[in-house]
C-alpha cells in the first residue's frame, strides 16, 4: 500500500507477546505505530482500549490502522485486520447555511465514491444566519438547531453509504468546512456573540473532535476535523477554498472570491494572505428580484439581447421553460441591458429603449424578461428598477471590497494573474458580463477560474493528503483579516463604483466606451 | 497565589474583546494561558467550549483556571471567577483490591481536607484478583465489576465532600493508584490476559482521562490521572509508592517493599531501578491462620514471651479483647516462639517447650496463643503447625525475592541504607521480629522506614506537585522488571531461607547464635 496515497491508513504488524516482551496491547500498538511515525505523539483513547485486546488477538497482531491527526498528535480512528476486506472511508462535508453537501471518499486511494446533498434542515427555523442565531438565544433553541443538523447529517450519511452499499461504521474520518455560525451550531456552541459587536466566536480552531461527542453516527473511533475560522465573518468554508485553490502556494499574487449574501475575498500568494468579508447584498445570490432564485432547472442563467432587433435570447438551466432568474442571469441581463442602452450609466431603465417590454407597476418601472406565454409560471418574469438598483449596489459593494483589499497592499486589480471564483455563483457567472457592469475587474477572461464548491473540495483534500491537513492551520494563521472600515473613503469609492461600469472607465479598457 | 504551591490553578486575566482584538473566546483563553505556560500545548475541549462564552463574560474575563497535565499537554479542568470563593479540589485514590482510600485535597495550597475509606465492593464477587478476572470473563461480568467500583467511588466521593461541606462538582482533578487489575476494572478494560501467559495488560500507561468518560461524578471538566503499570504484577500502586518514598531520587541504593498477597519489591537509586513481584504467600497479610485477619481493633499485633516464665504478653490493637491475629502479630509470635525454643530451626513446635499451651487437633499440633477465657470469641485463639509452616514458606519466599533482586545487581542486602516498608503491614511490623525469623535482612533497625499507605501518598503527591506528575512516567520507564525465574538456583536459595533465621546464620550477625 502506498502510504503517500493513503496517509490515514497504516499497516502495522505487532510483535507477538512473549514472556520476554510482555508490554501491554496499547503500548505494543503505540510502539509499532511509532516506527511508522517517528517522533510523533500517538493517542490511543479509552474507547479504543476497550476494543483492543479482542481485536489484536482476532487479527493475529496484523493490523490495518486508520489514523487521523491534529496539530500535535495522531489519533487511532479505526483498527482492522489486514485480511479484512471492509473499506476504510472518509467523509467530506460542505456545511452550508442553505445546502449541505457530502462526499464519500475511499481513504485507501483517495477516490471519491459518492456525493449527496440535502437542504440544511435549520432552514425551517430561518433562512439565514441571523434568524438562526436569534433562535439559538431562546430556551432550547441552540439544542434544537444542533439536533436538526446532526439528525440531518446522520440521515444523509446513512443514505450516501447505502448508495454504495457500505456502512456508516466504515467511516473513520470526517472533515467539515462551514461558515463560523454553521460550525458553531454543529458543535452545539453558543453563537450569540458572533453577531454582536465586537463579533466574537466561541472558538477559532475547533480542531479534531470525536464524532461520537457530536452525536454523529459513524465509526466508533472516528474523528472529525472542523475547519477553523478567522472570525465571525470569515469561516472554515473559505479556508477550505484557499486550500483547494492553492492560493497560499502561488509565487504570483491571485485572488479568491466566494460570493453569497456576503462577499468573502482573499488576496495573496505564498508569502502573505489578506482577507475580508463584507455584505455584497443579496442580489448576487438569489431572492432580491421577485423572480430571483438559486440556480436550478428552469432558472434563467444567460441572457443575450440582439443589438439589431432588441430580441432577448434566454437560456434556462437544463433547457427547461423559464421560471425565474439566478444571480448569474441577472448579471448577464444587466450587462446586456447596459450594452444595448436599455439601462443608463446609473442603471436606470431607459423607457425610450425598452419599448414594449416596459411596464409600470405601483409607480415603478418593470422590464419583462420572459413574457407570460413563454414562462413556466404563466406570468411575466420581470425585473424591476428596484431590483436593478439593488444589483448596482451589490456590484458596487463587490468592486469596492476588491479595490479596498488591493489598495491595502498597493496592488492594481488589473495586475492579478488569477481570479478564482468559488461557489455555485462562480460556476455560472459569465465574467464578460460581470466585467461589463463593473462588478469584477477588467482582466483577460482566461484569468477567471471558476473552482466550484471549493469548500467541499478543500474538505475532501484534507482527507486525501497529510500535507493538506498541515496547511489548514498555517493558512488560518497567515491570513491578515482586514476589518472593512466603512469610512468616508470607502463610501467615496463605493459611490464611484455605482456607475456602469465605473465613473473611471479607464479601469475597464476592454469595454467599448460611450 | 503561589503557583509553585498550586501548580494546577492559575489566575488569568483575558484582554477584553474589541473590534481590533476579536479572536474567539477559546483562543483568547489559550493565548492567556500560553503566557503562563510558555511553549506548552493547551487543550480546550468541547465540553469547556460549551461553557466558555457564558463563563468568561460572567467572570468579566478575570478567571481562575484549574489545569491538569499529561506527558504532552495541559488540559483546562475547571474555570471559575477570581471572585468565586468556591474551593478547587483534588481527590487522591488508593484503589486497593480489598480497601479503597480517598483523600480530598485543597489544590490551592495542597492541604489534605479529609480522608475516607470503603471496602472495595467488588469483594462481593470475590476477595482476590483472580476470582474477579474470571468473573469479568462471564457475560456482563466486566460491566458488573466496573459498575461496582464506579458506584462505590461515587458514593464515597459524595460522602467525603459532605464531610467537609463541599460539593463533588468542586473536584477538578483526581489521581488513582492501584494494581494493574484494579486499574483495568476501573477503566472497564478486559483483564482476561493479565493472568494468562504471557500476562499482557490492555494498557501500561492509561494517562489522563476525563472523569466523565469513566462515569465518575465530579466536576464536569475534571480529569483523572491513572497511574501506569509495568505489567500484570507490578501496578500503579507501587509506582506511587516509589514516587512517595523518593527511592528514585536517592544517591545511595535503597529498597521498597510492599507486602500483601504478593511481595512487590523495588531496589534502586537515582540512576537505576529494578523491580519484581512474587507470591510471598498469604501468611503475611491475613487469612492463613484460622484466627488470622487484617489489622483492626482487637487484633493481636504484638506478642512477647517471658523467657523466664514462658508467659505470653499479648497486645491487641486499641487494647481491645483479642479476637484474632494479624500478619505482624504472627511474625512477632514466631520470632518469640523461636527465641524461646518453642519452635525449632525448621519452625516445628517443640512439644517439650510448649507445655500446657500445646493441643493436638485432628492429629496436628496447635499452640494456644490466647486461651478461651481471655479471648473475645470465647474460644482459644491458636496457631497450628500448618499455619507456622505457611509462615515459614512466606518468609522464605520474601527473603529469597529480596536476595535474588540484590544478587541481580551484585549487592549485599546488608549494605542497604534504607529499607522502606509500605502498606498496613509495614506500619505494624516489628522489624526486630522479622529479622529474627530471617524474613528481612539484618539491618540496623533505624534503616527500616515504615511509609504507610504509600500508594495513597504518591497519588496525593501528583495533585500537589507539578514535578511529581512528571516523575511518574520517568519512574515507570526507568524500572527494569525482573521476571522471577523460579529455576533450581531460586529453589536452592528458597530452601536455605526456610530455616530460622537461615541456614547461613552469618547473614544475621545481630541475632544470638544457638
Amino acid at each position: 500500500m502506498n502510504t503517500a496515497a493513503a496517509p490515514w491508513v497504516r499497516i502495522v504488524v505487532l510483535p507477538t507477546p512473549t514472556i520476554h516482551n510482555n508490554i501491554a496491547d496499547a503500548d505494543r500498538l503505540r510502539a509499532a505505530l511509532a516506527l511508522a511515525l517517528p517522533g510523533e505523539t500517538i493517542d490511543i483513547d479509552l474507547d479504543l482500549l476497550k476494543l483492543l485486546p479482542a481485536v489484536v488477538r482476532e487479527c493475529n497482531y496484523r493490523l490495518r490502522c486508520a489514523l487521523f491527526r491534529d496539530r500535535s498528535r495522531w489519533m487511532v480512528t479505526g483498527i482492522f485486520s489486514v485480511d479484512d476486506a471492509r473499506p476504510i472511508l472518509g467523509l467530506a462535508v460542505d456545511l452550508g447555511t442553505t445546502r449541505v453537501v457530502l462526499r464519500l471518499i475511499d481513504l485507501l486511494n483517495g477516490a471519491p465514491l459518492a456525493e449527496q446533498a440535502f437542504d440544511n434542515p435549520q432552514s425551517a427555523v430561518g433562512p439565514d444566519v441571523l434568524t438562526r442565531i436569534h433562535h439559538a438565544d431562546t430556551p432550547e433553541g441552540l439544542h434544537h438547531l444542533n439536533t436538526l443538523i446532526i439528525t440531518g447529517l446522520n440521515s444523509a450519511i446513512d443514505a450516501i453509504c447505502r448508495s454504495v452499499e457500505f456502512q456508516p461504521q466504515d467511516i473513520v474520518a470526517m472533515t467539515v468546512a462551514g461558515n463560523t455560525c454553521m460550525t458553531h451550531l454543529l458543535l452545539g456552541l453558543e453563537p450569540r456573540w458572533i453577531i454582536r459587536e465586537p463579533y466574537i466566536p466561541v472558538v477559532n480552531r475547533p480542531g479534531v473532535l470525536k464524532t461520537a461527542a457530536l452525536g454523529i453516527h459513524v465509526g466508533p473511533l472516528a474523528r472529525v476535523l472542523v475547519f477553523p475560522n478567522i472570525g465571525s465573518y470569515f469561516g472554515g468554508d473559505l479556508i477550505a477554498g484557499i486550500l483547494f485553490s492553492k492560493l497560499h502556494q502561488r509565487k504570483d499574487t491571485a485572488i479568491l472570491v466566494d460570493v453569497g449574501t456576503n462577499a468573502e475575498v482573499v488576496l495573496g500568494n505564498r508569502d502573505w494572505l489578506i482577507g475580508c468579508a463584507g455584505a455584497a447584498g443579496p442580489a448576487l445570490e438569489s431572492g432580491v428580484t421577485r423572480m430571483g432564485m438559486l440556480a436550478g432547472p428552469g432558472v434563467v442563467d444567460r441572457v443575450v439581447i440582439d443589438p439589431a432587433t432588441g430580441a432577448f435570447a434566454i437560456h434556462a438551466i437544463e433547457e427547461k421553460t423559464p421560471r425565474g432568474i439566478c444571480g448569474s442571469g441577472v448579471i448577464d441581463l444587466a450587462a446586456q441591458l447596459f450594452m444595448n442602452g436599455m439601462i443608463d450609466l446609473r442603471g436606470k431603465l431607459v423607457a425610450a429603449r425598452c419599448g414594449g417590454r416596459l411596464r409600470v407597476v405601483d409607480g415603478m418601472h418593470h422590464l419583462v424578461v420572459v413574457p407570460a406565454e413563454q414562462s413556466a409560471t404563466g406570468e411575466d418574469l420581470t425585473i424591476s428598477q428596484a431590483d436593478l438598483d439593488s444589483l448596482i449596489r451589490s456590484k458596487a459593494a463587490m468592486y469596492t471590497i476588491l479595490e479596498t483589499l488591493a489598495m491595502t497592499v498597493g496592488l492594481n486589480l488589473n495586475e492579478l494573474n488569477a481570479f478564482f471564483v468559488a461557489g455555485t455563483f462562480g460556476c455560472f457567472i459569465n465574467p464578460r458580463s460581470a466585467i461589463a457592469i463593473g462588478m469584477l475587474p477588467d482582466l483577460p477572461l482566461d484569468r477567471y477560474i471558476p473552482i466550484g464548491n471549493s469548500s467541499l473540495e478543500g474538505a475532501a483534500l484534507a482527507l486525501i493528503s497529510a500535507t493538506a491537513i498541515d496547511e489548514i492551520d498555517r493558512i488560518r494563521d497567515r491570513i491578515t483579516y482586514l476589518e472593512l472600515n466603512v469610512n468616508q473613503d470607502f463610501m467615496n469609492r463605493f459611490s464611484a463604483a455605482k456607475f456602469l461600469p465605473h465613473t473611471d472607465p479607464g479601469r475597464f479598457p476592454s469595454l467599448p466606451h460611450s
